[in-house]
């Protein structure tokens, strides 16, 4: 199925707009998960995985996507690549969504190669990381997009490109004066001028766009400047912004955003002494979560 | 010893500027390393690593460094990047820099997940990817950098920046116009504050930049907008570009610039019959380029 329709359809389904960010780190493992040797790769990954399958297990039906972030594995070589093929295998069987937040950039064969690498393989290949979106840079221009863009066109796979992040400095050079406005906005045309030609029943696109939550000015110019893309919203809770912030994102039928939180949604889980506990902790942060964004669709929707 | 120093110190000592892309591709293995089963992760990445070990063994004294590009990895999950592992300590013992280039970008905490991937590691370690040096991609602006900088600074590791490209679409973002001049230009001077105050004694700093060898006039624009960082140069050979369009990165000691071929090196080992002729044949290209580069080297000094 067109990854927009799929997505707008789990929006419906499960009421929900939230992504579950997966980015294990040792220092916050729950004590009940923690490896008897931190310098253990093997043992570190296996606790990552174990806390994974947990956060899935607890989020499955609140969450619409989760997404681990390529950072938190590569620390740890192939084990902490092996983890993440197994988690988004268990991810995809629990119904969810996987987005990989791998930013991945470079031009024409190179382009190609990443993209197989993230878009090529099915949840029923015994190897490779599987995924059903992944996060990618513009700095190369068009050519470093378009290999991503066909290989997810053919696969029925989505992409986000970044277009406006949500720390400080990205002011450097996504806010630039250009002769068009601010150089994000270049960017969303660029973005625009994929999106509209390969939108799905739902109006959306599998060309969707990192939009930061946490500047609401250039969100809703945004909104408007890319009407066929699914947004991809990190800063939530931790990096500072709030659901009203993140408001301008949604459409009136409250499609078109897509929220993420890693540390908002597992970060109490830290000190929790069970499985169970965690469980419930998480359930209990991602369900807050969920609600507080309904919230601000429904106000939208007037 | 300090990446800046050691990088014109073994320029010096090999009298050559030559970095040996690591590309590996299933396609294009010479015969006698083809894999029985091409669809089997395990064969393909055990023949990526037999190329990767007849490459260095084949460049070791031409070529200053080698630089696997992660893509070529990625696209076998944990596989590949056990064989990106293998490759590296390989290439290290053989006395070569291994520059991982992986155009690595986020913020904050997960901008330090990525550095320490990539730049925890020493040889000696039992896992994990050891490299000497990160290609690192500006969009996100100094947030993005910083954490990269820090571990290198302690790590005595290099970082290269993506500044200026050498793709075609490069122009759609990195040439636009800003008030102060195309957009290269002003993250050519955010680089160079990070390099001016962490320089060795060579007079360059271990923060250099990705500079694409087919755009003159910018490569010559960026030397003097960088004259403390090291350029690392993609483009040779097969990306059209030549020695006399690289001149204008090196200084008048020959300094300045290393420069990247994969195919340009190994491109021809493809068709040959045995170990033996592809070493020679690989050698072949190396020395021609390394010539090639020299002589541009010496004509700049005239």
């Amino acid at each position: 199925m067109h990854f927009g329709d799929r997505v707008c359809g789990l929006v419906d389904r499960k009421q929900s707009r939230v992504v579950a960010g997966l980015d294990p780190r040792v220092d916050s493992l729950p004590p009940f998960l923690r490896p008897r040797n931190p310098q253990d790769p093997t043992q570190v990954c296996k606790a990552f995985l174990e806390l994974n399958k947990l956060v899935i297990d607890a989020v499955e039906d609140l969450a619409v996507a989760v997404k681990p972030q390529l950072a938190f594995y590569e620390a740890y070589g192939q084990h902490g690549i092996a983890c993440l093929e197994a988690t988004n295998r268990y991810a995809h069987h629990a119904g969810l969504v996987v987005i990989c937040d791998a930013k991945r950039n470079d031009i024409g064969p190179t382009a190609e190669a990443y993209a197989r690498a993230f878009l090529e393989r099915s949840p029923a290949d015994g190897w490779g990381v599987f995924c059903d979106a992944l996060t990618v840079n513009p700095y190369f221009g068009s050519d470093g997009i378009l290999p991503f863009v066909n290989l997810a066109a053919a696969q029925d796979k989505g992409l986000f490109v970044l277009v406006k992040t949500s720390n400080p400095s990205s002011s450097d050079l996504q806010d630039v004066d250009t002769e068009d406005g601010p150089l994000y906005l270049k960017i969303a045309r660029f973005v625009h001028s994929l999106a509209a030609g390969t939108r799905g029943q739902s109006g959306y696109s599998f060309v969707g766009a990192v939009v930061g939550g946490t500047y609401r000015d250039a969100s809703s110019q945004l909104r408007d400047a890319l009407p066929n893309s699914i947004f991809l919203v990190p800063g939530f809770g931790a990096q500072g912004g709030t659901a009203e912030d993140i408001a301008a994102c949604f459409d009136e039928c409250g499609h078109g955003a897509l929220v993420s939180s890693s540390r908002g949604i597992t970060g109490r889980s830290h000190q929790c002494l069970s499985a169970g506990e965690a469980h419930g902790e998480i359930r209990r942060q991602a369900l807050q979560m969920r609600d507080q964004l309904n919230e601000v669709v429904s106000v939208n929707r007037g």
